[in-house]
């Protein structure tokens, strides 16, 4: 693991994650550019202290050369430092699970995206939601024509802690997604519209063609967007709507996805993942819970009636990553073209914002 | 009541609203404008023979001469109809309550309010919405400041019920309501899209400066929009989106208005309208109740948990109708400029989709 | 009407919902004990006054006298009042809609049915609930064997209004309802238990062969039952659980319903009334709502998506009955023997209670 | 492990909970009873072939001996050999983390309550509902008198999936559940009965004076209750019902609480379990989150509006166990005492349901 030292959150995560299935054990890491953070974060965690490193490059080096090196490196870092370390351990021949989005610029990106194609490592994007039972029944219902096609899409993403200037107070996690030089173009667009941007790619299949987009500060002196609201055309006709805000409040975590097709609609939000609303036109709504009846996603790990949440589906990405650097087919996973798609995103929000809401491709 | 014979719906709806807190009695009207409709109509109304009037016109002349003549006439007819009927009570000095949108054509509807302010004469369109307790408390609770400045508005009206092409196997709701010679220029966003956009001003306070749609019609051969999606730009710098759309499957009549401040937030649903979320920033959200603990804005029938509906809202613009007409106090009574509000929003919508989606003043 | 003066509360509702479908109209009452209360009222809802009586008893012999006399009373007094005023009316040959429960007493009970039997004049008991559309749709499902054979059912009626001693404060509704002298020998069991038990022999169809139950004054000081449980068996072997309670914070009117047969299950709570979720064995479960798609009980007033509420269903009873005393035919209006029902229901828990829960027969 | 092998459930279920936090590594078991599923169990689970065991008293024998043995053992097995397997294991002073209920038999579970006194041996019990980051805050907001005197308790548990004979089919999981022989007195009362009846109490504090129980077996053949119902006595004064049902279609896992004190009321429902509904009397409800505004009991891994679920619970007691069995506090843990309280509440239903209803002390 590079990131995720003492006083982080999103490492934690991780390391939950990779264990719950039993598929992943922690055994080496630069938790911090701080020498001594990553040290007892490395104490506290039980990795030997050899294999505690300052220096993610070192690692990268040091894992690559050792018999029982690292089966892959999981990267928790703010988003600038994903390029630069994930093309440390690709070229190093170590596979990288990294958290989203790809990076802090698109030209990072691109670059990064150059480095896993000639190295053919592989490259995970932890694009967590994905991993939730009832959103890939929802993918598998789409593919199937159950709604047949698509008309409109609706997705949002919406929290509120970020309604003060807490980053002007010295919270840490708001300090970094609020400054351009770590966190890239995009405030709350970056740090959470691309979930939900890649949610509805991924459920849906449709291809994003252009987008109109109205990003806001809202806070005084902040210098990221931190509402951002736009229209999207897809391939083939559909239209969507989506919305990320950090400053709605009464929101903690509210991902959001409405699918509306010529013959059926789903619904499915985050705060409630155990559940999806499917709407036949014609029919009754019928709700559908998560191994319940009339689903078949699998990917479960409890009876029906008896919540995972976040977590779980966070491992299940862990688990695929598994088989996937195990030689496996893991095709669900979230991979570098999906971080590109992430980052074009992005760009293409900040570009129209700035143009007046002019459409933009992606 | 001109229009509202056998066969229609929401002439109905008026008649239950208008009888419900006993303020009115139907006593005349120009039901249909085919003859046989229009008395077989009065008669099955328990209207005096002499009293049904196959021509409006007529009506309004007759009925302004009678001793005991109207207090007020109901417009319940499809909205190309609106204006001449309209003009004609006005005219003979009838107070008008008039269906929404105001009229079919913008410069209809501003030739109409020249002739309210010519004559004075009382002129209510039943913006129906306005009508629940809840909508009146969260409106009081921005006045108040509740809610801080205003950042975020999220409107939506979603149904299905056109989501085939039904207008074209003789569905007398969806016939006119598709046709541009008897709807406007609006579709979807003429016939749902204004009660969300008269929803959002009426709760919010806030003037729409401008903005940015996409119209859409997505059943082959229908010739007016059925799915709208906007961006908006409200005086002060808030911003907001607006989704209106006949044709997503599992909605019925799903109004919707959430409004992010930067103290709190409120959330409410038309088809659960007996509640209302409120969420302070930094606290647990509560649920207000109709008449519940913590209101104020009154206006209710029937204790709290005993829900009340449709019909009561409605009911209340008729009970205030009949105070201003009476010549009492009822400023919340959507009027002649709310009209022309909705009608410049549907124009201001048509124009903006028109130019790919420009931002467009009202 | 009988009842229902200035001050009152259930008056009010009865009128709304008489005249919601414009079936009655208001001519005549007895509306107070005390004459001033009576002529004041009779004034305010434009009685006229000869037609505003002090007394039930000289109301009941001149409206039988008038060639105009009233076709129905109304009766919304507190319970100890609805046998003496009902046997006037009944003798007289006017028809009568009594609020319930029947009675205060069993014995008075069974005399007014003998009244009721003799005179043969019909009697409509105001169980309201019964008029909800989504009710009796539960009614039609069972009765069609949707649900299979019936296991369990669950119902349940809670408020929080009589959590603190407010009848020793002056509270008007709560001072009657807590007083053995006007209300009986039932508390909560008998203002509202009952309506939970009418409500689930009215969807059920199942006849209750007997209870256990315990009846508790939580609230110090009060004379009646302010909660109440028990456990039923039906015939067929059916089992039950009931609970009402006037002390559960948070409740408003928390009336619930659910039922479990072999092959389905139902839920309906009266603060969501448009929404019935029918859940079939090995099926995701459904939400049918007021005239919605898959439902056909109809009763309805406005299209599905707009919701109606408690006035709505207790206008249905008021324009059954006009049809009943049309000569029409309203098999699901609640009757005497309804009346009766609930009494013995109201008896039979009292007497389990006072015997440590013995299960006692109805 | 002892029990958990291939085609079993709830071993799975445990072996995440344990390794959720990372305090524990399965490195021993039994897993059946049948030498080639123990053994092809192990490796399949990792366990190195010298430490499968066929039998557990050898297994309890030989880690005790090793200088590496296990730390704890973790008892899945079907009820009936919960006694047998925990009194080997705490005979070898090895600690015992034991699934519910304590064991078949009430005398049974006496004597090994007295074998963990005499040992002195941890011993925990894995009423795992008792772990939701919400039912400790409902328990410490009970604890710190924000309810005020508890008045009315009601509490529930209802499943579908026994609505039908699976038994006499041939599913494993339902056969010893309704086997007197493998389950014990209780069925339905027995298997989630006594979750409910373990969650009131955590939650409430309220030691259950007596009960009045009617216990049913719906499903013909079937010889354990399938269905149960029953009324509460608490010590003080407090009233309750509690229903279990494994036949009640539409129901997965309908694990709920409700708690009405003097001053306040709780709500909460395993299905969905990171929110609890808070009404203080007099006061609009609010709904508490998970790690949300207004909570303080911690416990929780992931911020709020990021779902948790059944395994995160669950793992709250593995991880709580490594503290215990590590020498630190540890005092929510459901132990020894819960395990006979259990018992004792399921006794006292089959004797109450026997003697038809009467009322039974604990």
């Amino acid at each position: 693991m590079v990131g995720g030292g003492i006083g982080g959150n999103i490492g934690a995560v991780h390391r939950i994650a990779a264990r719950l299935d039993g598929r992943w054990v922690l055994v080496a890491g630069a938790f911090s550019s701080r020498d001594d953070v990553a040290h007892a974060s490395a104490a506290r965690l039980n990795v030997a202290p050899e294999r505690s490193y300052a220096d993610f490059r070192e690692m990268a080096k040091d894992e690559a050369a050792r018999p029982d090196g690292i089966d892959a490196v999981s990267i928790v870092t703010p988003n600038h430092m994903h390029a630069p370390v994930a093309t440390a351990f690709l070229e190093a021949g170590i596979p990288v699970i990294c958290d989203k989005p790809l990076t802090a610029q698109l030209d990072e990106a691109e670059a990064l995206a150059e480095v896993v194609r000639r190295t053919g490592t592989p490259f995970v994007l932890t694009h967590n939601y994905t991993g939730y039972p009832l959103i890939r029944e929802a993918r598998q219902m789409v593919a199937r024509g159950e709604l047949g096609a698509i008309r409109v899409v609706q997705a949002e993403y919406a929290q509120d802690w970020l309604a003060k200037p807490i980053e002007q107070e010295g919270q840490k996690q708001a300090a970094w997604r609020t400054d351009p030089a770590r966190s890239g173009a995009g405030g709350a667009i970056g740090d959470i519209g691309t979930h939900a941007f890649n949610l509805l790619s991924f459920v849906t299949g449709l291809r994003t063609e252009a987008l109109s987009a109205q990003l806001t500060s809202f806070v005084p002196g902040r210098r990221l967007d931190d509402d951002a609201q736009m229209m999207l055309r897809f391939e083939g006709g559909a239209r969507g709507m989506l919305w990320a805000s950090q400053v709605a409040p009464g929101n903690e975590n509210g991902l959001a996805l409405r699918i509306y097709g010529e013959k059926a609609a789903l619904e499915w939000r985050q705060e409630d993942p155990n559940r999806l609303r499917f709407s036949r036109l014609g029919e009754a709504p019928q709700w559908l819970t998560r191994a319940g009846h009339g689903t078949s996603a699998g990917g479960t790990r409890v009876p029906s009636g008896h919540p995972e949440g976040y977590l779980e589906a966070f491992a299940t990405l862990y688990t695929e990553a598994a088989e996937l650097i195990g030689g496996g087919d893991a095709n669900l996973l979230p991979g570098i073209e999906d971080g590109l798609d992430g980052m074009r995103f992005i760009a293409a929000c900040v570009a129209s914002s700035q143009d007046n809401g002019a459409w933009t491709a992606l």
